[in-house]
């Protein structure tokens, strides 16, 4: 189900050069929290949104002005943002044995269907940085309005290794 | 306050018979994730939707086209879909010891506030399940589209027998 | 950060009283569900709406009826449940180690972006009780309709003491 076949071997740092993906800097608070939290062995990351140096990387409805593919954008961008949250807090990529929960909260028009589509913006890319056989249960919905006007938040769980 | 005195007893495999549930068959992913996933001794479920065959069971907006009882029955089908992602990732229901925690997503007209009772599709059933000492914690939440139309989307997490 | 520099020292408990914090009655169900749920060194509590002695506290949207303000004092009240809650539950705040995870979910208008500014409503109460080293992750979303009609809803984790 791979579009990325070769970068099936490897870790999760070294697939990250070889599907040549640059992270954005780390997330930072809009509020009284904090980006990442370690709780024995599971990470668990606040809300991501796409935002690129604390502002939107982008804004509106999924089903009006931006389209499914616009709206797997969008989320690929806020999953990004996860994985650079998870390098400031851990240092590397490689200490994540697997991604255990996604929760995927989309702005979108009242006859949208097509969420899963949406959604895979951030499921494949983990697949590609973690592994097939690391893939996460998830929750998928369409949400009302979301923080700063984006249309997407990601909130993402992750099992750390031993 | 169980309908069901009588199944309180034995597991629930053999509730599941004196009650004389059917279970649909395992609902399989709509995109890059796994419907189940076992960490420690939790298991999480994807959010399951009250489709059957990979199709919608129902679509509508609970308060509009589909009324409190419908959303109700709506809600108990995704927590049937739930008993067969357990069964198919575990080969029992008897290996859980505890319902841990509900999200119960519904998409509901603005003025609706029954939430409680169609959410109580899924805490009724799991509680006819696997018994009133495994009430589970739940947030009941509506929103505002889900995935393929359907009216609502159950998150579950449970406590897995030693 | 945090508006009462003298509390930062001593147990959750004597904080309370410090803040000079009077807590509601511990809230009670509207369902099949229970309010919390200990499972290993966690606590969850169920989705805390604001409620006062089973009614609704405050109704309405936020950036409508309700402005950020009233939206943050909600949320406020909401939280101030959940430390009833976790009395109720436990005896005292004082097993609380750490707030692992908030999601705080509110009924707001189409354009409002202040999300950030309500939830801080029950993140400000959460560290000024149990200190600054205890901010959790939180997500934060816009639904499109609540139980009772309420405008905010708050779920939360809890690490317990050893």
């Amino acid at each position: 189900m791979s579009d990325s076949g070769v970068t099936q071997q490897g870790d999760p740092e070294s697939r990250l050069v070889k599907l040549n993906i640059q992270l954005p800097g780390a997330p930072t608070p809009f509020g009284s929290y904090v980006e990442a939290l370690q709780a024995g062995n599971l990470l668990f990351l606040s809300g991501m949104l796409p935002v690129i140096d604390h502002r939107p990387a982008c804004v509106g409805i999924i089903g009006k002005q931006l389209d499914t593919k616009a709206g797997k954008a969008a989320t690929r961008i806020a999953a990004l943002g996860a994985l650079a949250a998870i390098q400031n807090q851990l240092g590397t990529l490689n200490r994540i044995s697997r991604v255990i929960r996604l929760g995927i909260f989309m702005v979108a028009a009242q006859d949208f269907v097509d969420h899963p589509k949406v959604a895979d913006g951030a499921s494949d890319l983990f697949r590609d940085v973690f592994g097939e056989e690391s893939m996460a249960v998830r929750t998928v919905i369409g949400v009302a309005s979301l923080p700063l006007g984006v249309p997407v938040e990601l909130e993402a769980t992750f099992e750390l290794k031993e």
